[in-house]
């Protein structure tokens, strides 16, 4: 890897103070099947008697306790042993969820490809009561499953109390009330979407506080943008860039994503639209920021992204496909990248122009302005198909929403044309659909670039608006209203419910819908 | 609870130290099905390929380290990642086993009615890697199991190192050497028996390292006595005599064991034999260690215990029967415990009236040589059948190993009629056996009193030496030879392998057959 200590060293200085508020449970509920309900699972109010904090519990006996909301943080229990001095440890199950599936669906029936080691659950022993146990590792949830797998014949025990030390290092105290004037459902997604983006901003913006907690590029582009909006926290995105510049791949392409401990390291994974994306990361950076040190510094590696990313055309003018995990786009399995993939070095290309003109580098300026020439040339010439209307993609020339949504992302067409391929996508839909709400906002910014607000608000209303109606406490990292259990994973257990790239209605709404309603 | 808290304090203030010593484990090995073998299960150098340390392992690989010998203490495991970084936890599963048993049968199988809590597993997720990660619990453990859950698709781990931190209180280096004399299999038990108390030796005397790991009185006055043979630690027999007299029932009798954390506090379990034994531990500290202020001070405890144990007697002056589980005595699960009961109060009275004429307590000694007098005539009066020529037991008139032992080792009979008593015994022996070596120990404890040093020997070569014969490392809680599986507990999985009142073999070693040979 190619590694300038000097930029990690900044980005570590940059480690922001996490806050911390503590959470205690609202009351126990039961879980119980419901084919109406998201994913087949309904919560209601437990009917155990009494409270959960004056019973004894034995071998076997379990409950559940709801946190009221969606959590990040670190979980500590106070048991007292109720009976005779306890004689044998006592024996605790702990499960975790996000949502209902996760904690009325056993986890051994789990056999997704990721990683079975993400779902939350811990098997502990305690060998002295009373005992005050402050679980190590953090968790993210909202619903507390506690099965006493054992006490013994002599003894029982009791929860003085259950709680959750809840951490981010966004201030919520920054954020700006929303007029009065809004529409409420619109005001439900900005606190839902505001409140997704708070659990994910750590120590770095991760992807998802509960599965893979890292920095990947994609999801940062979102969460930072969505940020300007809101917490308006400029360091820890700029603590970011300097990660992603300050560790790169051996030929010094950005990674697409960086893991924080036990020290700071790049992953090997290597997709060309997320490597692309750091130009766009510091366009937006400095847009909101200003911070013009920041982007002297920064600006060659971002040139370097899209010296590399031309690399890869051919010559017809077109971004090289691949069979491989290339690029990523969305999750839609059988999507092709190639048009899209186009897209996002046109997109980015245009806004490394900017950049380069604003820092006066007449080269670089000339270089880029050429790609852009020929890049949208060879995409108009050898993507657009004439007689429908749409971009198309690969050795097959597939059809699919991505490829037009980039394409409009990145104006390849002229200004009216660029609308129009917008009205025509969503009047003849083509079968290759979208799976992330990443991809959707990127449907949906394009709406609003190309003026179709409504269309746009519409989308967000179908989308994000149909996951609080399904129970969102936080926004999902996969949503398709058309199959709920949907997961590209093999199983839903393992899909993360608070999700970076899914946190963007507060953009959208903070961006667009509130400055003109 | 009776609470003393200047004994209590003066208790604590002898808390040891204990010495910790760094063991590797010796290599990998597999268990095997063997019907000849202990339990039916084998063990034999593992034919995995290469070291364990230069392995990768993913997920569903496992593999058994054996640790050499029987070890009490803190397990550390270095783990490092192999492949890309790792991007999702590491979930491994760890078993701990004095046996080769708990490694081979499954936990879930285990249906016994002690706490299933006492089964050395754990369950861990580790967050960041490279890690060291130190396990807070202490295992007793010759083997452990190791088993990868899952990694992810793009990493695998290796250990870099695992090692046990084994810890004792006891000081291997005051043992004295034995005669060259002696033979193979006396040096081969007391190796043993040795090893068995030093494990069990910590903060005070456990019954047994693995499981219970407290200090019940009835493993105390054995292990004492092997302590003064061997460690000679006078100061752990004093505090866990102060435990006992600091901490009594309601009605000032020493409860059955005492537990240390997170304070010290007695247990609800009254035993009538195990509070008589705080005369007898007394009674043996005193002749070993000739320490008058403590006898001083304690011995009104251990009169009271006296008191407290003829208030028993009936206007026979015999004690009362009781179908609970009033009294110890051994596991034999039809053993009536009412002759033992009575021998066990005769005995601790004689060694009481020895105290009381030593600190020249002349009403006292006046009142225990007339309860001597009372419940040894009841005995042969009431308990004793001329016809069969043994004690009996209860309503039913039970004869049982234990009464007979027990009169013995009370001197109930006159000395030779005593001696005689345990030669009808072992030539026409009862149906009620013998389950635990704690009973076994007073069998041959009686032998050798009586001056049957032949019977005695042969007895320790055919329980304890059978147990060498059968892969013993440390003695165990439980034997019965005609039945090794035996527990009384439901399960031999739960059985302890390393018991304090196994570990008898150095005393009689040490004080009958060396000092005789």
């Amino acid at each position: 890897m190619r590694i300038d200590q000097t930029m990690v060293d900044k980005a570590e200085q940059l480690v922001p103070n996490l806050v911390s508020t503590r959470i205690e449970p609202i009351g126990t509920i039961d879980i119980v099947a419901d084919e109406n309900a998201f994913q087949g699972w309904r919560t209601q109010a437990s009917d155990l008697p009494g409270e959960w904090k004056e019973q004894a519990y034995g071998k076997g006996d379990s409950f559940i306790l709801d946190f009221g909301d969606h959590q990040v943080g670190y979980v500590t229990l106070a048991i007292k042993p109720v009976g005779s001095p306890p004689d044998a440890p006592l024996k605790l199950k702990l499960t975790f969820g996000e949502m209902p599936c996760e904690i009325a669906e056993p986890f051994a029936s789990y056999d997704g490809w990721l990683s079975s080691s993400w779902l939350q659950e811990e098997l502990i022993f305690v060998d002295v009561l009373p005992a005050q146990l402050r679980l190590p590792r953090r968790y993210c949830f909202r619903y507390m499953k506690i099965e006493v797998l054992d006490t013994s014949k002599k003894y029982q025990i009791g929860f003085e109390n259950i709680s959750c030390e809840a951490v981010t290092s966004a201030d919520r105290s920054v954020v700006a009330p929303l007029p009065d004037t809004l529409p409420e459902d619109m005001r439900t997604m900005d606190r839902i979407a505001v409140k997704t983006l708070e659990d994910c901003m750590q120590t770095v913006f991760e992807d998802g506080p509960k599965r893979d907690r890292r920095l990947w590029i994609g999801d940062l582009r979102l969460q930072a943008q969505a940020n300007y909006v809101s917490f308006n926290n400029y360091d820890l995105v700029r603590r970011c860039l300097y990660l992603f510049a300050g560790m790169r791949l051996p030929d010094g392409a950005v990674g697409a994503c960086v893991f924080e401990k036990p020290y700071p390291h790049v992953d090997d994974t290597r997709l060309y639209d997320y490597a692309l994306f750091f130009v766009s990361v510091l366009y937006d950076y400095y847009e909101a920021s200003q911070d013009r040190d920041t982007l002297i510094e920064l600006w060659p590696i971002a040139y370097e992204q899209l010296e590399i990313g031309v690399q890869r055309l051919g010559e017809n003018g077109i971004v090289k496909d691949d069979p491989s995990w290339w690029s990523f786009t969305d999750w839609t399995p059988e999507l092709n990248k190639q048009a899209p993939a186009q897209a996002v070095l046109i997109y980015c290309l245009k806004q490394g122009l900017e950049l380069a003109r604003l820092l006066e580098r007449e080269e670089e300026q000339a270089f880029i302005a050429s790609q852009i020439e020929r890049t949208s040339r060879a995409a108009v010439a050898h993507l657009f198909d004439e007689e429908s209307g749409f971009f198309v993609s690969g050795d097959e020339r597939q059809t699919s929403w991505a490829s037009q949504v980039w394409m409009a992302l990145a104006e390849v067409l002229p200004k009216t044309e660029n609308g129009e391929l917008l009205d025509r996508l969503l009047k003849n839909p083509p079968s290759v659909g979208m799976t992330t709400p990443y991809m959707y906002h990127h449907l949906i910014e394009a709406l609003f670039l190309t003026g179709r607000r409504e269309q746009a608000i519409k989308q967000m209303q179908s989308y994000w608006g149909e996951m609080v109606q399904d129970g969102a406490d936080t926004f999902w990292e996969l949503y398709n209203p058309a199959d709920k259990k949907e997961s590209p994973y093999g199983s839903n257990l393992i899909n993360s419910y608070c999700h970076a790239w899914s946190c963007t209605p507060t953009y959208f709404i903070r961006k667009y819908v509130v400055q003109s309603s």
